[in-house]
């Protein structure tokens, strides 16, 4: 079978395929796709709302990695999101922006990739857009549901609480400084994996808001320090980071040494975790450890919540305090 | 006062000055900005969820318009779709891709536009995402609430209804045509207007729907005879559209000749009207009339409905048909 590209096929054509390959059974659903605007009965629940945009050459590069992963990426992000309010993912709408030339096979895998991405967690497509670009551009809207004192947010974390993080930090920035020269051998491509199919941590962002064991929540998608900041400028407080604790993988600690002089400096600085950070009370401690074992997801205790005053402050191995003056990547700088 | 670029105030630096110009007193917005999920309170209503994208040197060029009028147009081609529906239109989530010599003065300007173009249907701004791009790129995601029995869909036309249009067509896409050979004297200017400042029609869908006068109901962004397939395709029926009946603005009737042979060709083909289709029997044409008085928003019967296995067909002025080959333009072919 020959492959097609875009151009032969036409939007309309693009369109109808992507509402072949979709489709919903969700009967709270009165319009999906075959619409300009798609219906959703809502009843009693609060609505959660989340968009991120991903942009070819700034965010990704198509030869880095396949569009199956591009599309399970391009929803896991947003995913990421409502984990870390502890909310229930539902449905998404999705624009578009291809290049005349792609291939129709392309189109077909990252929506495969979108597909298993997101009925995983039961959420469906239900709306978007599709437009040329010279590049590809992807942004999602993605909209979830909770109840109204059943959420966590970046505000609430309180003078000291423990500050816990899950998973292990900087795997996926260092895949991605491997990426950028040239690719990995061995173990390294697990460090890359986790770069490319970031898994959203939905299951325990929503066993830590249900049995309410936080104060304050977030996902780690800009780096860790970032993150944080975010973090304590919402709940007004400070922080104080233990780099010793900071959960780090085997190939991390393997790999590192090629890429920095500094051990921790990619798990603090680098993005795309998308681990989920939060506050507790430290009488908390126990009922935390217990879900970690029960949904076998590592969960650390990473430092605690100071006064705002104190900002945030890195503790080195020896004891010593820095306050970083470089976060983490930022856009335009 | 000098004018700062985005590289100098940075990513963040973006979103704080984005969080002062917004800002929404609406208790049902329980998280807004400030956290990566906006958390909104719905109650009985059913959900309208609609998501458009506009990408620089596609659908816009910078130097066509000012950064205030691309924002109220961003967000006014999204209120065009949910007043299709007859919706309410609440509120907003922005994708924005932004170059790094971009000034500030620019994107502070699009979001006084965009602003202005959504208080004024009481529309809040809760949520987005920016990054870095070589061009710009606009995504929102708009939604709205509409109750389940009181919305008009693309779907619901039959066979005897009229065919009914808002306003005045092709106008835009003259507009469009005059901006790429170089802009317009005179009246003209009014036609670039028409491209440059759609107006949604917010008040005619929710009157036509809350009437319940009309049987299905589209908003005319892609061209009419586009447009009309969709609505067709949707209701499974055909239509038949009489050229003479089109609604042409003096303007159009002037300046057409000198872009077109064919008076009807950019009325029927050209996009970005922004005007609502809508379908209705005859029996409603009194009051079709009377909303239109009460309103003063033109209303003209252009065609009616037809059996499904007639097609779509063109009516002239002398009374032969013919089945339109080429429907209008889009992407990718």
């Amino acid at each position: 079978m020959t492959d097609k590209i875009l151009r032969e096929i036409g939007e309309f054509g693009i369109i109808d395929r992507i509402r072949r390959w979709t489709g919903s059974s969700d009967p709270a659903l009165l319009q999906g796709i075959g619409d300009d605007v798609a219906v959703i009965e809502m009843r009693r629940k609060v609505l959660l709302a989340t968009t991120d945009i991903l942009i070819e050459d700034i965010h990704f590069k198509r030869s880095w990695s396949d569009p199956y992963r591009l599309g399970r990426k391009a929803i896991a992000v947003n995913l990421s999101d409502i984990a870390a309010m502890g909310g229930v993912p539902k449905y998404f709408l999705i624009s578009l922006g291809l290049p005349k030339n792609l291939s129709l096979s392309f189109v077909t895998s990252f929506y495969r990739g979108l597909k298993d991405g997101s009925r995983r967690f039961g959420v469906d497509l239900v709306g978007g857009d599709t437009s040329l670009s010279p590049r590809i551009i992807i942004n999602i809207c993605l909209l979830g549901e909770g109840t109204k004192g059943g959420l966590l947010f970046r505000k609430g974390a309180r003078v000291g609480d423990d500050l816990f993080v899950s998973g292990t930090l900087g795997d996926a920035a260092l895949g991605l400084r491997m990426l950028e020269k040239g690719g990995a051998k061995g173990d390294a491509s697990r460090l890359i994996e986790k770069h490319l199919s970031p898994r959203p941590r939905i299951e325990l962002g929503q066993a830590i808001a249900g049995h309410r064991l936080a104060t304050a929540m977030i996902d780690v998608s800009d780096g860790l320090l970032i993150d944080t900041t975010h973090l304590l400028k919402e709940s007004k407080v400070g922080a104080r980071i233990r780099e010793e604790q900071l959960p780090l993988s085997r190939p991390y600690r393997k790999w590192i040494r090629s890429y920095s002089k500094d051990l921790y400096e990619i798990a603090l600085a680098g993005g795309e975790d998308y681990e989920l950070l939060f506050t507790a009370p430290p009488e908390k401690r126990k009922e935390i450890l217990t879900l970690s074992h029960s949904l076998r997801i590592p969960i650390t205790r990473i430092g605690e919540i100071v006064h705002r005053k104190k900002g945030l402050r890195i503790v080195q191995r020896d004891g010593r305090e820095y306050s970083p003056d470089r976060l983490g990547f930022e856009h335009f700088k």
